[in-house]
């Protein structure tokens, strides 16, 4: 029976968006001969009726791609669109049109592949009675139900590279490096690269840090004849009792504006604590790009398949899952607006206390 | 307390075997205060009393590193060791010599890091009253006891990258491109590079295949508009029927010798059956080396802490093992001899299937 | 004024062909406006007719990329064009079609990107009155008339990439480790990548190599406690007095037959002198493949340009060409038909001697 | 004849220190029989007379690492050499001590390796009598008297390999990203890594820009339907009629400070002029690290080579340089204090300009 089904990419793009594409194409288009419609910029080509057919052509050579073909939007809300109208910006809900749109296209199912804000939005669909499939999708793995997702090591070795590139140059000149990584509110990355990388410190929302204590580890590093340091900080760090430091934007903020984020904060603080010189690198949205990792592009397939197998056997309004190393599903009721954060005494951070990683705390 | 532990790397080398040397010293010197004792090529450096003090300088910068700074060593069984006296060669059991070394150092128990020939010795000196920790080592993955080891997912991420490589070359040239990678009993590597890599087919050992339906596979595709195929197979692969295709050494093979293996086996006969040039790839020892991963190098590191634990916990005879993400213990006795073949019709297999990748079965 | 040009990719990929491709229909097209014809396969799309308009879209994102998106074709010579009539293959001059094809489409000037063969015919359809601009490529960089051609770092690149990964597992295991890489006529490939690699032994065509010599290079470093070594050999080299020693296929051997190369040769020969594991590792068109490096993206940029600026300074006959760090241009004449050797002499020999490499002679 | 000759490493690390003191070693002690002493952290090891003797021992295995084993010092002038007394700074000439130091030792000869300051200390030592040899270094690619030197295309590579990310994820988000790279008075890095990972803006020191012909080219882009753009810029780059964009630092900035870069203030300048977001990557020291490429472990080899063979020529006072594809040598004198700018209309941004890169000129 030949079937028909949409599927869009929503949020901020992460390697291995492309990868699930391919699959749910080879698989649904190859294998079954479904027809699949692909929305384009995430809900925006959903509201706006932008879309193309998926053919088989259409995913030749995109495994090793990062982003998206589909392309993403990041704060496209159906139910709370932004539309202009005489210069005016308004806000207004689409989600009916959303409806009206894929009924007259002939839709029975949208694979809807994003994060936390893309899939509130997917399961607000669900309840309009659309029939929906999520796949989970987050650069800094804080989704709560799910245990790996794809993009997310490949932030890790992006990240990683760059504290082994900072290892031999710290090295070499007795001063602290600072790298600032990915994780608004949850440390994951800064945690995992971190202990891949060797680091010296490690700042993560989770464990507000004391400035002082930080200082202290290089200051004993010094005194034990390491005059380099390797601090890792996710954007979202926070000094203990203090305030997530923001980049003002142009947009809000007087003259003179501090654009600096949290890794020059903490710069800052330390060149001053410890007299030694400081460098920062902001990696930015280099975490967000590249070719997926192997590991990447065998999750990301993995949902792909397992997404068309959630249709063929009707269970609508789940979201595939990785649990262990099995592939499950969750209904996506229960995945959204949970955050996974850090365990701040789980076995990771055990870890890396054991082999002398500071965490400020 | 002070505590005495030695530590050997057995077994063919993986990148990740120096991450766990540096767990175990950071955290048994540096945070226990114990002393940890090194032995040299494996159980040689055990039977040969070479050893030397590891202390937190001889672990520094080797995190990144491939390799053991231990060295490592294939075919050496204490139980079973090759001496030569009088130019000749004979076999000993060094056990009892092996037990009266660690007891004259002093050493308390033993930390052995290897595959399941090391294992099997260490369960063997367990039950000589030897107090050791195991801790699994396999570049293939196919330990039973343990879900993933260190080292796998480096050679996962060389064999994707020599695919990827093969591809665009591939594409521009109307060739069947045949990668050949290790994996003797077990396919994992082919399997996980070969659905990362986007591969037309692959070949293991656990799936005999019949080379009519590799070369109908390669037609079909041609017919379809893709005049290139890629083909990764696992050295262990094997025909329907057939037997594994060995690579002949000199020593053991009358002239004329056939020193290709499975993968120029495999391209003499495609070539024949389907008129198309084939090139192979053999990636040999290189699939053994580099940096280990961002994920390995984690897991080594857990896996080297949790070592740690478990002689504090006094639970010797044990081995520390990776159960979905979690790390627990599980006895060195059940962890050998059982091999972790790849599921016929487990869900990777199925996943790449689903995808269109042909096993030739 | 408009004008309108051909192009084609012949002869084996090099990392870098789309990169010439780019640069020239945005300089030809963006800057000046003229019309790019792209013909398929290499001259077999001439001879056939196959071609699409090359406009800014198509090269949009192809600079990261290998291969060739024109595609290439290895033995096809127009002037000798393999035809099969009635099941009979049959050799035809298919060069006054050409000429007839590219008059026919208004196409003025043909841009050439190719070999010594791709460009010999080249020189052939200029005394024919076609008027062509020469692109110099080969992966061996045995190109006479120009410093270096894109495609040969990449190659170098990966090759050292394998030696390197080479080096700690042989580091571990005291094995003699032998990688084979491109390089049949010229010995480039294995110079560099040995002298960057950090080879012990290198061996290349243009010098034979006594073996004994070899193994007493690696029985000097067991001597001196090192016990393992490093060998790069290229596709090409051979034994002093021997011949070089031919991978044979199915159709040109007679059973049983010797599929290894020379890296299983030397293997051999080493592993009955040395009494050391050898392993051999075949790199294959893996050297081929990938992402261009940023040097080589660079002089294929260059390259491009530099061919579009020949065609509006109308000095037609003429191959771009490096001549230390300056883009110049030769005539195609006298760019053909001449290997560049590495000079056995030569500053690099003299200075891998110096850091102790052997190469046998 | 034995000899014994003084190394020192300079200034800031760049990827192949090591492998010119590795070529420096195997050739002189190796191959000469001589004895190398190396003197840590740059000037400083020579004031102090901190130093070891390096053997074949000392440089086994560095080749593939980046910093310098030696160490180096950023701003120890032994001309005017920072002493603290009694809590007080003061800065003395110590260049006899140095001389002193090295007649004690019987170091008839030093081999400097520095960038610029370095070298013209080295300059200073030779008025004085001091027979010395330099081996130019410079991360920017900014020394006059060399086309060439190692590590900076490792840092090339690095920059394209950031860009290379960048692409993806600004394709899939319709985003200004901004890349700030090295280059304080020289656009070197920023150049060649901006064409070879193909941006679409490139913001140099030389050539002093107007943000809003930056602008313009982003809006034709997008009217052209490409809604994302790329920027690298040089930390050095500053608009037309103004001054470098300095990141203060806590010592010399009154509160509220200025920490972002010129990658912030351009950011800033387009997300008003565009009304795209814009997203910063400040890659820093990330640049100075690493394994050096190929290319630069085979210059540095060269480099270390050339500076024994020079010592055995006796042509004290002279520098290695590469001139073309050849290794030759320029006195010292003539090579420090000329800077060697991107020449603004050289064939490097003509080709930039032709492929349609914008330099806000």
């Amino acid at each position: 029976m030949s079937r028909k089904i949409g599927v869009l990419t929503g949020g901020g793009d992460c390697p291995g968006l492309n990868a699930v594409l391919r699959a749910i194409v080879k698989t649904a288009v190859g294998r079954y001969g479904w027809e699949i419609i692909g929305f384009r910029d995430g809900y925006r080509g959903l509201v706006l009726n932008d879309y193309l057919k998926l053919k088989r052509s259409n995913v030749s050579g995109i495994l090793v791609r990062g982003g998206t073909i589909l392309g993403s939007s990041n704060r496209d809300n159906p139910f709370h669109f932004k539309v202009e109208e005489n210069g005016e910006v308004k806000y207004v809900d689409m989600s009916d049109q959303v409806i009206n749109n894929i009924a007259e296209l002939g839709i029975e199912c949208m694979v809807i592949i994003g994060g936390d804000g893309t899939l509130a939005s997917a399961r607000d669909f669900a309840k309009k009675g659309m029939k929906v499939i999520g796949v989970p999708k987050t650069i800094d793995n804080d989704l709560y139900a799910t245990d790996t997702t794809f993009g997310f090591m490949t932030a890790v070795n992006t990240a990683t590279d760059a504290i082994d590139k900072l290892h031999t140059t710290a090295e070499s000149h007795h001063r602290i490096m600072i790298l600032e990584v990915m994780g608004r509110y949850a440390g994951w990355i800064a945690l995992e690269s971190g202990i891949a990388g060797g680091a010296d410190v490690i700042l993560i929302p989770e464990i507000p840090f004391q400035i002082k204590k930080v200082a202290q580890k290089i200051n004993d590093r010094k005194n034990a004849g390491k005059s380099f340091s390797i601090i890792v900080v996710a954007e979202g760090a926070k000094p203990l009792g203090g305030e997530m430091v923001v980049k003002k934007t142009v947009a809000d903020s007087p003259d003179p504006i501090r654009l600096g984020g949290i890794g020059n904060y903490v710069a800052e603080q330390l060149s001053c604590l410890t007299c030694l010189e400081t460098r920062v690198t902001v990696l930015g949205h280099v975490q967000r790009g590249g070719s997926p990792s192997p590991f990447d592009r065998i999750l990301a397939t993995r949902y792909g398949v397992a997404a068309v197998e959630l249709i063929r056997e009707e269970k609508y309004g789940m979201m595939v899952s990785l649990q262990g190393d099995r592939i499950t599903a969750v209904t996506i009721e229960e995945a959204v607006h949970k955050l996974k954060n850090v365990p701040v005494d789980g076995e990771l951070v055990r870890v890396a206390k054991s082999i002398g990683i500071e965490f400020g705390d």
